[in-house]
């Protein structure tokens, strides 16, 4: 069982480790963007170097109190707040910021785990290339954090996954041993996947302090665009033509629906639309090529066959690179707006592609059934992956189905269950889904996992209570 | 301590599981490509599904014998032969060999563990797509041995690894429960990454008995050349150049050595090749492109630059697909040649893009000071993998050089290691590199390895002596 960390673990934590930055834990440590957790008044321990880290994480098992890895405190399912159980301290990677590395001719970038995405973005963009991961909260989230939950976001669809842009890791263990795994290798088969394992486990197997990144071409053109499309089966098609046509630069391929533009207009008047009227379903495409092709031509020519085939009905291909900020925006301001009005139950799903439209004609009119909520399906279909929020009627509020809102997600999540699908497409497990794990996890991987948590983390001081349920809960 | 696996427990496996394939290990069984390893007499049980694996799992653990997984038999460092310590049951995938699902608008096919590579590029085929892994023994190897072992090849700088294709797999774990992971999803965080830490295991952690397998669109257009360089740097130049140019469509760069080219030309004149005189250095590059581009033009215009800046001195870019196909015929014959010629020490290693010249230019002349051996030095440039064989002198037989293969392998690795390189980029460990990993190995990282495999496999039944030593080592 492991013990509060205290007044006194602070003062012996000071007396032990005189240079480690440690100070009470501001409300910013303890709060989440989604306000569900509240994290217990503790302090926040701040190393300046994984061998700081590790010092902390051997004094976490000498005295047995518990960790809590903290990274931008962007997350969406509270991996990142403990609120209940013995109190942890708070491990924040804020004083690791540095990039150690740029390998402009290998495409690599070293980054310590406090960078934010945007600095990383930054600093990739100096040297003329792109790292691809790029999501809402990327000013705030750093890196070693968005490993840890692997984060997806906008460009999963061409670039892949957190997991897919890290060549290596270093990585405080539970044990205190630093795992030196900074490799710039693109293949390197030595033994057990460590680094994936790490990336995913949100913290509770070890603490990542730096990572080797890969970096990409930019492309020279982009073009992109958004289309009215008669169904969201519609849009898939349109997708599978995409494909098709441009085979792999297709690099967004974001799904809008009437409800979420109507929010947008609502909550966020100023915020430029590309329709006068909202489209019932809309997508946002995206492709970028090499100088010699035009990808504006290839968008125009998937637009009228698409138009000729009663798949679109409407849509406007940017003209500027003002015009293609614009329409980032909208798809950028949804989750915004979404907020403003309050969902009353919100699921981040994906599903096999051929799996969604039958997804959202079963679970569309059983929503509707119980009260006629609005439902804004939105997010990134062409990784299969869709934020499915369920919205209280016009002039309601959501607290009013406080009482509804787990027989909604237990409806969605047995029907994505039932199609193959996943109740966590990139926002992780955390603490809010820690009973859907054990609920829908597959039974043999649960094993595993515990067995894996237990040999590597045999005090439970990594995260305790995130992913999997504490060993005395 | 582990049981032998002899006539009794054959018999007693016979009475528990009858229907059960089992026979007597022919030699194909019992012998790899290098002739490095022999295996002890035992027998083989060929389970026909994963339920069947499972019954053979739960049996080695009460009767407390070893089980080596056998895929093919085209592994290059003996992980699939067992010379030594209690004779295993071999366990082999052959009679699992379904396409369970094709899913043509997901980019995704379903194949069991003992489908050969070459049957799934066909499966793909048949509708019109790609699956990129592909390398020379593909007619043979299995796809859950190459995923097992996290297969490499000929694609892996546009494709990936075997890892990187594989989105879900089914597997039977050391306690012989069942992991049930065949999901068609590209986005799913809920939990640890059991799939990546199966991959890669060779066998030792359990046994991959299906799995979910990433498709590519098959590029519209494809070009080929190979051009002769003026020496690895200027590979490297050129390298980049296409990246810069050409983006992400460049899907194999691969070097050749006059060394090599001299070999094939010895052993088989009759194969074609491009030039009259074996230049010291020449690339076979290919790039694939969409209908839209004229990836010829990319690399006409990418030959005269490099020509007038003194990178390339000559080149041919394949008119044909009979031009191509010789050209690759070039590139897959030079291990055969090797093999002909017969090696004193051979080196599967990865290096940062950026330190592979000065790896080349310290490690040849080391080597050539202790005699006059001749370096084939080849392969995956573009991915940094490059095959560093080391030579008999013209004339003297590598058997002469037995007692000094060691001490050029320690420099060789050595010089890896210093330079941030890997001692194994594709080939894995299997038992002939066990003590390179433990040598070279992150300690921290073997602490992680040994732990998990106490965890998973408390009794050491799969594959025992692969990757790690065995615990009474």
């Amino acid at each position: 069982m492991l013990k509060p960390f205290d007044q006194a673990l602070a003062e012996a934590l000071r007396q032990r480790l005189p240079d480690l930055p440690l100070k009470p834990a501001e409300a910013r440590y303890l709060e989440e963007p989604r306000g569900k957790y509240y994290g217990q008044p503790t302090f926040v321990a701040a190393p300046r170097s994984a061998e700081m880290v590790a010092d902390v994480v051997r004094f976490a098992n000498d005295a047995t109190f518990g960790l809590q890895p903290f990274g931008g405190g962007t997350g969406l399912v509270g991996g990142q707040v403990n609120p209940q159980g013995p109190t942890p301290l708070i491990l924040s990677l804020e004083n690791m910021r540095a990039v150690r590395g740029v390998h402009p001719s290998e495409r690599v970038l070293i980054a310590e785990a406090g960078a934010t995405i945007a600095e990383i973005q930054a600093a990739a963009e100096e040297i003329k290339m792109l790292f691809p991961l790029s999501y809402g909260s990327q000013a705030s989230a750093q890196i070693g954090a968005g490993l840890s939950v692997n984060s997806g976001g906008l460009n999963v669809l061409r670039y892949g996954m957190a997991r897919d842009l890290c060549l290596g890791i270093e990585a405080v263990l539970p044990d205190g041993s630093i795992h030196h795994g900074l490799r710039r290798l693109r293949k390197d088969n030595t033994g057990y996947d460590l680094r994936n394992l790490l990336i995913g486990a949100e913290g509770t197997l070890g603490v990542i302090t730096a990572a080797a990144l890969k970096l990409a071409p930019r492309p020279a053109r982009v073009a992109t665009a958004i289309l009215a499309v008669t169904s969201p089966a519609a849009a898939l098609e349109l997708l599978q033509r995409l494909f098709d046509q441009a085979g792999e630069v297709v690099s967004a391929f974001e799904l809008l629906s009437g409800t979420g533009l109507r929010f947008l207009a609502d909550t966020h008047p100023d915020t430029r639309q590309p329709f006068s009227s909202p489209p019932e379903w809309s997508v946002l495409v995206e492709i970028g090529t090499a100088a010699s092709t035009d990808p504006d031509e290839t968008l125009e020519t998937l637009f009228a066959a698409a138009i000729a085939d009663n798949l679109v009905t409407d849509g406007l291909i940017a003209q500027s690179g003002q015009q293609r900020d614009e329409m980032w925006a909208v798809r950028e301001m949804i989750p915004v707006a979404n907020r403003a009005i309050k969902p009353v139950a919100s699921h981040d799903i994906s599903l096999p592609l051929s799996e969604i439209s039958e997804f959202m004609e079963i679970a569309g009119p059983a929503i509707l059934e119980i009260t006629p909520f609005r439902i804004n399906a939105f997010g990134h279909l062409g990784d299969g992956n869709l934020h499915y929020n369920v919205f209280p009627p016009e002039g309601r509020n959501a607290d009013d189905f406080a009482d509804i809102a787990p027989e909604i997600t237990r409806m969605v999540h047995d029907l994505v269950a039932e199609k193959g699908g996943s109740f966590s497409a990139e926002h992780g497990i955390g603490r809010m889904k820690v009973g859907e794990l054990q609920r829908y996890g597959d039974p043999a991987k649960l094993g595993v996992m515990r067995k894996i948590k237990a040999a590597l983390d045999p005090l439970g001081i990594m995260n305790p209570g995130a992913v999997l349920p504490c060993a005395n809960d």
